[in-house]
């Protein structure tokens, strides 16, 4: 391990439903519990990635209630108390709340760092230099390090972070200009040519203090509803509690709710690889060659076919004159989609949903 | 059944291998026993078919060593001794002359129609009503009736049998003026506009005398070949007999060997629907319409996908942003293709033998 240990805190956001994995994605198998980039799930390489960063017990993976099951199963080393399941899905910023809100009854005082269970991050040493990194630079700066993706494409899919000069004493972490939304083509194009914006990793790492601060300024209904809960973590009353709170809890996502607001930030801009897996296409980009230029797991043979994305598994797959697809086989449902029609695959969930066929859902 | 019976025979040309339905034809189950055109196999429609025109009693089927037992299976009402196993494949001429020549045994003197076992034929009664018209007009002018097909598109991939000017006597039979290859394009455009020329079906309906003194003047090594074997049909000598005459035996087709040197010949033009289902392509002309403006046999979820033929059981095949695709999963092998690359299917069976993969041949 390349970085020193450190004493803060991860909370890893499990909660997702990663829909635009279907058919390998399911209702009880979503996204982070998929073996996307390794062969363990990506949840469980988000784990592996920053334990050793801020220890083992210094690691709660908060989920959704359905997921809490399979979570335990594919993380049996750790206690059932820091595998903390939402009653509902109240998007990102309660999930943070209650996240470093128990943090801070475990280690009070650690910075924080709120991470995702499902992206992609191939080169684990230098991340993990940079996670030590960050947090402890938000614990010297009583404040927030956000970590940032220099572009490598002109993405419309992504928020951006627009970062101003360096400090010469600290090149790393630059001074937050602002969160900025998803841009349209043209404005990315801009983005990538001008060297002042990084994509938005949403690992943002802070010190406690500092979130305490701005939650009970910028999303203090949230603070309010999950406070009891956060109390009764530990209790008997902790299920009863969490059930109350959620059912109060308005929706409000970590970037809408907080970090667009707060007047100051850093960024620290990525030395790793980094993917947030928005699609198959995305898994394609990091998933391994295979013969005649397409890249994914399968037993292939490819004649003039080139460019496709295939996740097969158990079978030959033969492609004969296609390109730019992607082909996924679970058993009991085939996708072929056109590599760049790969975020309507949410579309499919919606058929099936109306004409009620949960078997596939 | 609306034609007579007459006292023709049937020989069904069982012998293929049909490898462009590569993944679901393999070596053991060729395109002639696959179930194609309905429930049945493409082998078991064209003997109902056929059967009531001549009856049960006057079909006989000839094959290759490798097929017998599959086809007496799929055939179980068939005497053993009317499918008959070439013990080496000597194309077609030598399937003609030897089954003209047990037939002769079987029925002497009853004129004899030469059919392929792969082909759909969906309107059957019309087919029926023709095939006995044909047999009966063989006979009846000591002469040979080759089914032509109106051809409904420039296609290249087939001969074409040139015809003279009706005769007022008889409508249906036109003189035929010469068998023509496969033309080039261009070629095709004319003949499809000129009304002069209609599609080689491979159906041919022979007087026996006249087969028999064809055969004897065009391919007399073939006949002398063969001589011996018809004689010892039926007794224990058969198998050896007809090792011994295929050993020697040259491989002619029975265009290139027969039909291409007639001095004359007469054309039934087919009032029914056909397809030799050449190619997956092929097959989705005739198979079900499916959702979108898709064909084949599938639980099909299709979103802004068009053109596609299909062929994938026991389970769910979701399309997004896809067209003209030939897509077939049977288990162990999934096979995604342009439609109009669908004749390279062949492609993958050289590469599946160069790699010793006997598994998926």
């Amino acid at each position: 391990m390349a970085a020193d240990r450190c004493r803060g805190f991860c909370v890893i956001m499990a909660g997702g439903r990663g829909t635009r994995f279907w058919p390998l994605s399911r209702t009880e198998r979503p996204k982070q519990l998929l073996s996307l980039a390794s062969p363990v799930s990506l949840l469980r390489d988000t784990y592996e990635r920053v334990a050793p960063v801020v220890g083992t017990d210094h690691v709660l993976v908060v989920t959704s209630g359905e997921l809490a099951g399979p979570i335990a199963a594919d993380l049996p080393e750790l206690p059932g108390e820091r595998i903390v399941a939402e009653p509902v899905g109240r998007n990102t910023a309660p999930c943070a709340v209650l996240g470093a809100g128990l943090a801070a009854r475990l280690a009070p005082g650690a910075p924080v760092a709120l991470l995702p269970a499902d992206h992609a991050v191939p080169d684990t040493e230098v991340f993990r230099t940079q996670l030590a990194a960050a947090l402890d630079r938000a614990a010297a700066t009583r404040s927030v390090v956000t970590l940032g993706i220099p572009p490598t494409r002109p993405e419309t899919g992504y928020g951006y972070l627009e970062i101003g000069p360096a400090d010469a004493g600290q090149p790393d972490f630059r001074p937050g200009v602002a969160f900025v939304e998803k841009p349209d083509a043209a404005r990315a194009e801009r983005y990538l040519a001008g060297g002042r914006h990084l994509w938005n990793s949403g690992i943002f790492v802070w010190d406690a203090g500092a979130f305490r601060a701005a939650a009970g300024r910028h999303v203090p209904e949230i603070v309010a509803c999950l406070e009891p809960a956060v109390a009764a973590w530990g209790t008997a009353g902790f299920p009863a509690a969490l059930a109350a709170a959620y059912a109060r809890c308005p929706a409000v996502s970590i970037d809408y709710g907080i970090m667009e607001r707060l007047s100051s930030f850093e960024v620290l801009g990525a030395r790793f690889r980094w993917s947030d897996l928005g699609s198959w296409r995305a898994w394609g980009e990091l998933a391994p060659e295979l013969a005649g230029g397409n890249r994914g797991l399968a037993d292939l043979l490819s004649i003039d076919s080139h460019g496709n994305v295939i996740h097969v598994e158990g079978k030959l797959v033969a492609l004969v004159g296609v390109s730019g697809l992607v082909i996924v086989d679970t058993g009991d449902a085939l996708l072929v989609c056109r590599t760049t029609a790969d975020q309507r695959v949410k579309e499919i969930i919606d058929r099936l949903a109306q004409d009620g066929r949960r078997e596939f859902l």
